[in-house]
């Protein structure tokens, strides 16, 4: 992963190399996936869509609410950027297949900080078989990444929120609570000779690994989630809207979150409850899902409670009251 | 179209009604097209794609850069950001099936503000049969719209920039040079009592409309286009795209080109040659398309020129050495 670097002071900024030969960079730097039948530089690309329908999700990262420029390198923030979409279309049970990116930029900006945004969002795409195909760039007075992700459901329905029923079981792929505290440290100005287990918290903020194969591994095998949703706004927040759709009410036990090693010394460090990262941090992009009581949920995903009738997510045998997630203009 | 309104101090603002409260609303003004399969509410939608491929196109619209909230009212600049998508689409030769929209918002912004824009973009979609499907709001400190549109082919090849073959005509639907002289009636601060063909000009920048009819029509005819591009940076700048994608050279003749009625008297009034906007203004959102030569272009196209062998793009004889178009950098 790449920290931030002091911008040199000689290179070209976005202006100087202007919207086409910015444009003209990026379009060379792009690999070209399995499904793009027309990439970029025309009017629009030409993405496969095998099965007759595409699955497709939008989610945008701002400067100063999503991440910060001293904080996080172009490179993470690309790769979030393609994670948080690439997260969704997986939570669906598809294959993502394509990424359309608009970019907005200060004219000043070094002309490698949008470059490397793109090696990033290239590198998180590629070892699932997805390219960016298309997008826009335009100036404004703050980065803003808004990620178009498309997807390929190979046939099968498309997993919703709305299929869980008393009796499954909930289950976590991914780990929860990383990002929350590595955010933590970062607003801390704990960044410096940290220990590897908390400098693992603040790449999980930087730059989030969500659990594509086991996402897809679930959604392909026989007994598949009968809900799956991408953990981005907290797990209680997630899990809410499971059980909002689904008519149920979701029982979880704290103690089994997978949570990343070093989240009990962050949370000691800065003075929080681990717990409350584990349940109301949002950003990691694990997965949560419902399964058959039957079902055998494939390797990455660990059971985490229960579906029972009634409402709402409860935790160790309670209501959850405290934080649920993130609302981004609280 | 509705004018900027003065915002009334006791509506609630986007952070008072929060994000979901936000998005809950934003839901329930959307309509649902003939291609969604699964709409708004999950982690990602499902959009049908019949023919096995599907159109994918964005494009991004920053207060500040693209519109000013003083001079535009969000419901034309909801319609504005669906049609320079929607018009991509169609360039390719495509029907637009779906949008999805990331909104950037300002927590003080009226809750009224981003209601109005997402009736505008469904408005612009429904009677294509599009609709928006899903989208992301977030905070930040100026207003952003981040569009990408989907569209289907209906089986036909995608109509590309690189087709055009020398003894082609070149012909365009819908007129040139409105919004440019809209843009500086606006900035020369003549908006008001304006005789009825300067306002259409401030509303053909406010809210463009694309011969969308004419662009389907023409990909559907027995002699569809052989090239056909959206004319968004400039009539000069585009017919460039085609002419270096197809290693051609397009010649028009100025005196041919399609313009709203009051650019003469406009030209005269803010002391611009109105040959130049034609010519070079942005943002009008016309189609520009080359036909073989015995083809018959159909209703709403004019023929306005021929391509040869060569390259660039020549007006009346003479390379084109005027300003071409926009850089959003520039």
């Amino acid at each position: 992963m790449d920290e931030p670097a002091d911008e040199r002071a000689d290179e070209p900024t976005v202006a100087k190399l202007g919207e086409f030969g910015l444009i003209q960079r990026i379009v060379a730097r792009l690999g070209r996936g399995p499904a793009v039948a027309l990439g970029p530089g025309d009017d629009a690309a030409v993405v496969r869509a095998p099965d007759g329908q595409v699955v497709a999700t939008a989610d945008a990262l701002v400067e100063g609410r999503h991440f910060r420029r001293d904080w996080s390198g172009p490179y993470a923030v690309g790769r979030k950027a393609a994670a948080q979409n690439l997260a969704d279309v997986v939570a669906m049970g598809a294959s993502p297949t394509a990424l359309l990116v608009a970019l907005a930029l200060p004219s000043d900006l070094p002309a490698s900080w949008p470059l490397r945004l793109v090696d990033g969002l290239r590198d998180e795409c590629e070892p699932l078989g997805a390219s960016v195909v298309g997008g826009d760039v335009v100036g404004a007075e703050a980065v803003m990444v808004a990620v178009t992700a498309l997807g390929d459901l190979g046939g099968r329905p498309p997993l919703t929120r709305s299929g869980a029923r008393p009796g499954d079981v909930v289950a976590v792929a991914g780990t929860l609570g990383g990002s929350a505290a590595g955010l933590a440290l970062l607003r801390a100005g704990r960044v410096d000779a940290l220990p590897a287990q908390l400098a693992a918290l603040v790449d999980a903020h930087r730059q989030p690994r969500p659990p594509y194969h086991a996402g897809l591994a679930a959604a392909r095998s026989p007994s598949p989630p009968t809900a799956m949703i991408d953990v981005s706004d907290g797990l209680v927040a997630d899990l809410g809207h499971i059980a909002a759709a689904s008519g149920v009410c979701l029982r979880v036990r704290a103690a089994a979150l997978p949570t990343p090693a070093g989240l009990p010394a962050c949370a000691a460090e800065v003075r929080v409850d681990a717990r409350a990262w584990a349940l109301g941090g949002g950003e990691d992009h694990a997965l949560a899902a419902t399964f058959r009581p039957d079902a055998v949920p494939p390797a990455g995903w660990r059971v985490v409670g229960e579906v029972a009738a009634g409402s709402g997510v409860w935790v160790d045998g309670e209501r959850w009251t405290g934080v649920a997630g993130w609302d981004h203009f609280g």
